[in-house]
């Protein structure tokens, strides 16, 4: 059961061990999900050369692989790390960027999760309903369509895949097979970052790195994700300051804050 | 005629009508007019892949190509999304960042013009006057020569493109075969962070998706860019804080803001 | 002998000369070390095409390589730049991120140490440990092991190569074949900052552009980031602002504060 005390306890975790996140993500996000990573207290590294992919994850606790900007060669080490962390049992987790928008993302999208088996997959409403072929109306990399409209989707998508899906939105579903955790923490304020659900994948993955059961760790990473976005919104007055003060909320988030914010069902 | 109404007009319809915007741009500043384009009202998407970009283009409002960092696939790419769009009549900017510093940075520049046909090309002065064989001084991607020195150069290329041509500086200029704008607004401080003129071509992008009148949606871009310039410079205390406060002040630019503030002829 | 005048005076003649430094580097950091050297006085431009390295690195007065991400095409591009740099006497750092993390990252510094023949060499502990294969436990692309341990590692490297060996840690070393400067400057919120040791580099890069004497221009830079960590720390609540104030305290640094901060021997 998701609770105050267990994602403070994962936090604390992740504090402690400093997990090493391997990440394959998008060229626009690189910067912001590192120092999501260091500020939350993992050890983020980027690394995407098929020569070095299966070295890099054997030594990692988790793999990140996030489809928001590719080409050939990205997509072969993403494979080739996926593959690597499954048959090793590294958890990873899979973020379809912009799945629905070109059929070039939503087949890359559908054959890493064939291919790599990831144990999570968080994606906005409308890149989870195009993975099992449903109209999510994408708009580029933004979706229309409600969390709520998704939750259909995520229970194919769970059922086909034994992933834990992750819906991101104004709440954010975590769901597996048997179970559906709802966060309702978070600010619009988020949605006017970019690279916020990137971050959000990212987070998942040092959660994941510490914690195996793979429902509760999303849960836990996307409750703090949702508290420090809140802290942050307060503080700020626009989207500049607000990627500034979500970097120092991450850094400074208390077991009090979380415990008074915690808006999780 | 640009006025303060056309200027206020098609901020509000950017963020009435939140056009996809598509951008192959440079991995330097893909996060920084990302967020321009959020900002903004725009709703930014990034995608370079040659089996992509013609399906990302066909969904988009506009297509911003700049050329920051080049390496072969990504030329390819761009010229593959150019052409795609001036088929389908999606208005195109385009930025040749560094024309002029290396011959491959300025073939690569005339080519794409010539197989792309751009609505509107945008550089500093050395950038504009290096497309026309002229001596631009470039110092790698800056300019040591003024926007004024550049003129002759921009009437001669917009006479043999067609485009609009954004001459960008202390004063930035706007021209076409018939005209020319002169925004006066803006802040020396807008030099001192990386990817301010890239950001000016992404709110070009912006404007063209709901203007068709390039001439005044370019000029209307760069009113807006350069009073949200000189706002946050007033607030920022160097590069940092003035990266953070310009999208503060894109955000949350008011329409008395624009009316005080205008400085066009 | 390094003094605080002799930093004040490399500064300065950084923001008079405004030295073209070609960076070829991560992606991670590109607009973080674009920023850097902008903030000091110095012109960045990033290029990483084959087919323009040359013509780039030919007008510019110093050469940044960092393997932070890597693949066939860009080591291609670095070895090129660097050749063509230590071919004009044109003065390279070099940066080996990740070393020891994968012997792919390992065996490329290796070798663009030998094709290239850097003036400097900056790395933390366990990068420079890796590469005169001693076991550095390195974490991805941080460091478990301290400085001092590196010390050894660091005779040996300068001895074979003839560069100036920075090591970054709460201390800094800088040593040659005669002489060890030790900078004390700095911070620990420096390292909650994902490209701190990148931006490092750079800015030795900036330094070196201006003084042939490359221990102490390297000690210079390492001075002038870390005092202007230290005061950014100061007003800093977390990584975010950290980020903004580093880069607010690098372009408003004074010749007071770098006196009274001096803390050097």
């Amino acid at each position: 059961m998701i609770s105050r005390e267990s994602v403070i306890k994962d936090l604390h975790a992740i504090q402690s061990q400093s997990p090493l996140v391997h990440n394959i993500t998008n060229y626009v996000v690189m910067n912001t999900t590192a120092n999501a990573l260091l500020a939350v207290g993992a050890s983020p590294v980027m690394a995407h050369a098929v020569n070095e992919v299966e070295d890099m994850v054997k030594i990692a606790s988790s793999l990140v692989i996030n489809t928001g900007t590719l080409s050939k060669s990205w997509i072969d080490a993403m494979i080739k790390a996926g593959k690597t962390a499954r048959e090793r049992d590294i958890p990873m987790v899979f973020d379809p960027v912009g799945a629905g928008a070109t059929s070039y993302r939503t087949k890359t999208a559908l054959q890493i999760i064939k291919e790599c088996r990831p144990r999570v997959i968080r994606g906005n409403a409308s890149e989870i309903m195009a993975l099992v072929n449903e109209k999510g109306n994408t708009k580029g990399v933004d979706s229309i369509a409600t969390s709520e409209s998704a939750l259909h989707a995520a229970r194919l998508l769970t059922k086909d895949t034994g992933a834990v899906i992750v819906i991101s939105g104004p709440v954010d579903y975590i769901i597996d097979n048997q179970s559906a955790i709802e966060v309702r923490n978070g600010s619009p304020m988020m949605g006017k970052v970019t690279g916020m659900g990137c971050s959000a994948t990212a987070l998942v993955g040092a959660f994941i790195a510490v914690n195996r059961n793979f429902l509760l760790a999303s849960a836990h990473a996307m409750t703090v994700m949702g508290i420090a976005g809140e802290l942050a919104a307060k503080k700020s007055d626009g989207p500049g300051t607000m990627q500034m003060h979500f970097l120092d909320e991450l850094y400074t988030l208390s077991d009090k804050e979380i415990a008074d914010l915690f808006d999780v069902k």
